[in-house]
């Protein structure tokens, strides 16, 4: 069964409201092995909305409208959806008195443009909002079934979900169970994935298994989109694969699912008993940022200190040195005497030199760690602007300090620093 | 001239990714006087590109194509077209030769698939990308002229604002002069903007000037979009209404155009020969990393100091005190103590208390700011999740530091706090 989301309204088609009801709608249905195939948005013409539902019924079993359901004039939905079927509208008594009691429940009279939100294509089937004015319909247009949905977001989610969503099952009968393995890596590129993992899938299960990237940077994504019969059929093809392709992307994988880096870095520190705290230049707080956004335990974080300087590093943990230069030997001294003077177990320092180019900039990024396994170091030097190796910096220190509460390697190169010639 | 924006992509289809590629082409082209007049999004696969395709160029003059230039086999982009346009694939020597100086210039080799990216259908004129491996491209197909833009965001926000609009603007003709004058404020929601600024337009210039609003929480921005014959007419239409526009939104105002909040502040730091300091629980770092990003000179911010907890924020500069309550008092003396330590003339100190509830969560902020002038503080109620109010309290936060600097009083009250009982 084919599915179209059809987003109406000119807030969406200028780009002034960023369409994210298309991706719950999408992703609802996704993972519910809907096929969705086709996303359409158009403003709030009558002429263009006519056309849509028509290339839309042509091109979909099932079409999902969304907005235009308004008491204003503007909101054509009703109108267009009655005219392309060959309808009339008719009054819908039915929401007339839910919207009536809706506005004496607030104390007030009803307003008369309201009305309008009563009036559906005849022969619809009203689909119930139970917390806005709007309702929802469904209706066969041009030989598919569509169903239109307000486009407040909260009152979309819960339609989608309680009437939609059941409707589109049925009408799809009996289905597949599907499930979406991920696997998140740091320091492997797309291409370099794709190379890898080229011969994962036996051509026999290519049908039931398909292998996806997405590069969320610095991060990348590869995700194993799996269907079959029931749960055990989806474990026994996914385990064999799973293993090799843990075996494949090695220690490069963060995490897996919804788990995240840092939440990796906290659990372990928790597990222990240890804590934290750390200093960094120009990754500019991202490391104390995203840190502090996932602890759950306060006592895991002593203290980041951020500052553009290495002497204002060296002066907040009172260390005098007689040299600066920005090494991972004075990172990890750094590190070292913060950890000894907060009395947190662990400490990442993370100390950067920009070096911009004529036509390009790099930079250059020393880490330091101490811990009770000792002092480790890295060094790497990382291409690209100053927004995009900020961002590969913070990565890079989250995962070093990740390898090493993880007992891995710590200086493994990654595909996105530039190869050092000394 | 009608414009169509194609999103390509199964992350973009099945909801996986919200489309804010979709959300800022067509920004650009609507602030440019473009006219979008469908948006559409199809999955990866061959059928549903050449179709999309086609039918766009039923639909439209000028289509922009996003995603689908990666080097790995489910980018389809460049052979759909070719496919479609009837022509075949050509190496585009040019781009095969910046693809391997991207990786010389990073000390890697080129991997062999991707040579695929410099693989164009003969007679497209090539769109440059500076910054990645995908370069776009021009090419007319069933009539329409198609410009392929990478689904990288920074890619494609580059390609589209050089490449694309230019040529954009040139197809559409001879064209009036526009500008696009834009207000940035914190602490008014767009419906009380929409209010006090109901009458700024005069009837008579309805036609030139549009009112626009946009709300990137925590700040709003207010567009100005003015057409004209020229210039000159641009700035008459615009100087009594900016002025008028300026006394309205008062104080809210932080900034105007592409100056930011941080910028505000640190380039009036700069002017005074001053510097700056923080600390920070809540906000986590995010205040850091916001000026940390901004500051042009490492002078101007000696440290920023991020922690979970107050005790350990007292203990950072030394302080002891016997209450630690969170209170604006408390977040002054900090402030004070924090600037005699490191010796910058500015201190902002944030401390915040969650506060959650059965059915909402609200954030306790409280501001202490010592400089050149004294202290100052403030405290405000932020309701909404943890996301939400972290994001309020650190726009709040760098406000009230603006204010001070600016000379503007710190305590006005804004539209996102809860008003206080006592």
């Amino acid at each position: 069964m084919k599915i179209e989301i059809l987003c109406t309204g000119d807030e969406i088609l200028t780009g002034k409201t960023t369409n994210t009801n298309y991706s719950f709608i999408a992703q609802k249905l996704t993972e519910n092995c809907l096929d969705v195939v086709h996303g359409t948005s158009v403003g709030d013409d009558r002429n263009s909305l006519k056309q849509a539902f028509l290339q839309a019924a042509k091109r979909a079993d099932a079409v999902i409208v969304n907005g235009g359901l308004g008491p204003t004039v503007d909101d054509l939905s009703q109108k267009i959806a009655a005219d392309t079927a060959g309808v009339e509208l008719e009054c819908y008594e039915e929401w007339l008195d839910s919207l009536k009691s809706y506005y004496q429940s607030r104390g007030r009279k009803m307003p008369e443009n309201n009305t309008k939100q009563a009036m559906l294509p005849a022969g619809s089937e009203l689909l119930d909002n139970p917390i806005g004015t709007a309702c929802g319909f469904a209706l066969d247009i041009a030989g598919a079934r569509f169903f239109f949905t307000p486009g407040v977001p909260r009152e979309m989610m819960r339609m989608v979900t309680e009437q939609v969503l059941p409707r589109l099952l049925s009408m799809s009968g009996t289905r597949n169970v599907s499930r979406l393995k991920r696997f998140h890596t740091f320091g492997i590129g797309e291409s370099r994935a794709d190379q890898l993992l080229a011969d994962l899938i036996p051509t026999e299960n290519e049908e039931s298994i398909k292998l996806g990237f997405q590069t969320h940077y610095p991060q990348l994504e590869t995700k194993l989109a799996v269907q079959a019969e029931n749960d055990a059929q989806i474990n026994d093809l996914l385990e064999p694969i799973v293993a090799q392709l843990r075996s494949k992307l090695g220690n490069a994988i963060l995490c897996e699912d919804d788990q995240t880096l840092e939440s990796v870095i906290l659990d372990r520190l928790a597990l222990n008993g240890d804590s934290l705290s750390c200093m960094e230049m120009a990754t500019a707080g991202a490391v104390a940022n995203r840190l502090m956004k996932a602890i759950k335990d306060d006592a895991l974080l002593h203290q980041c200190i951020v500052s553009p300087t290495i002497d204002r590093l060296c002066t907040a943990v009172n260390l005098t040195t007689d040299a600066t230069p920005r090494s991972a030997e004075l990172a990890a001294v750094l590190a070292e005497t913060q950890s000894k003077s907060t009395g947190s177990t662990h400490s990442l320092v993370v100390l950067t030199d920009e070096v911009k180019g004529k036509t390009s900039s790099e930079l250059v990024v020393s880490i330091g760690i101490y811990g009770p396994q000792g002092s480790s170091q890295r060094t790497a030097i990382l291409p690209g602007n100053t927004g995009w190796t900020r961002l590969g910096a913070t990565e890079l220190a989250l995962d070093c300090l990740r390898r090493y509460v993880s007992g891995l390697p710590v200086d493994e190169k990654i595909d996105f620093e530039k190869a050092q010639t000394t």
